[in-house]
């Protein structure tokens, strides 16, 4: 082997080994972000004047029962859905009260009452479709506001700048067992009072395995999170 | 620059070329296995002596509606599920009769039923949860057969062998849209007959926003196919 030959060998060899190293330091020098699964069953969000309709002139919103998200909670009111194919009843109402009002079903559930809802973020309710709401002291004709929710996960500010993530972006989601897999498009909100936690619904839970509690990883463009 | 920098500089650039070919061809070149999918829903296969019994002796099943793998069919018969929690009614039978009776439920339908089902491949039926089923003729207590499908593909001998895939491997499945995602520990089921179709239940589609007969692409070992 001559001098070149030689050289030409070491830099071979540091060249890869330099890519072994960056390699590794991908896929296992990383601190995975690791979030708590919430699962959402159908839903509805009220405001002041439906609540009026539905349930009485300045009624309130009874506690029923604490979600993870601080200062919001399951009410023990419910209502009835009603869409052109059918109704759901029990449908509870979350608090607090809002400035528009919202309801959440799953796809399944757009099925039985015959109303499309689109896959949206909360609060993104143009020209999604309406449905009547069936309480005890009234009823109200909606004419848009029922989506299937959008996955997304909840998180401080704080949290969201040590795994570098801003209000609005999309992560991926990666859960085990042996119906695990990747959720894709998994909406980051940033929020003051936020605790870490992956909203998904019921038919999401179900056909990914997963329950209220369970540890999912977040993935961040293809790589997890340092 | 001397004789042997340039021989490392030409040797450098050959190996990054190498490499940049490499990830191109595993990125690029493939040949996607794009799968039509079917949704299956809650339903029931019988063996002879449950047929028996739930629709009368020697009676035989109607062919309501053919299903895309070749000699199955969706049966005109229903019958009723019944849990320690609740029932279930209009679940329809699938044809033809099998050596085994097995009921096939999404989550939901568990916890409806009271009837906590694992996630099984078909005919896997050790230890898994018996049932009610009741027919218009009469009714059976089974002491096992209830069962979440275990997600997975059918694929002619041919096809298989031409993607390289074995019976009783596991692939993963990507779907595309706001509910995208992966889907991981796909079955391979290889069978002279069968065509080219990813099984799910309910929840699994709603959840990645699928319907019958969206196309997903295989996915094997991290890379698309070739």
């Amino acid at each position: 082997m001559n001098d070149t030959e030689q050289q030409a060998e070491w830099i071979t060899r540091q060249i890869l080994q330099e890519l072994a190293a960056n390699r590794s330091a991908k896929t296992s020098a990383a601190v995975a972000l690791e979030i708590p699964v919430g699962v959402s069953n159908r839903h509805v969000h009220l405001n002041r004047e439906d609540m009026d309709i539905l349930f009485g002139y300045g009624s309130l919103l009874t506690r029923f029962k604490a979600v993870r998200q601080p200062g919001q909670y399951a009410a023990a009111e419910t209502v009835t859905l009603r869409g052109p194919k059918g109704e759901l009843s029990k449908v509870r109402v979350l608090g607090p009260l809002r400035a528009t009002t919202q309801v959440e079903i799953s796809v399944a559930d757009g099925f039985a009452l015959g109303v499309s809802a689109p896959v949206r973020m909360s609060g993104d309710l143009l020209d999604s479709p309406g449905i009547e709401i069936i309480g005890p002291a009234g009823r109200v004709v909606k004419r848009q506001g029922t989506i299937v929710a959008w996955r997304h996960i909840h998180i401080s500010p704080e949290e969201a700048e040590r795994h570098g993530l801003r209000d609005g972006m999309e992560i991926e989601v990666q859960g085990d067992g042996p119906r695990g897999g990747v959720l894709s498009h998994v909406v980051v909100r940033v929020s003051a009072e936020a605790v870490l936690e992956l909203h998904i619904d019921v038919e999401e839970a179900n056909g990914f395995g997963l329950r209220n509690g369970d540890i999912v990883q977040g993935i961040k463009q293809g790589a997890r999170y340092e």
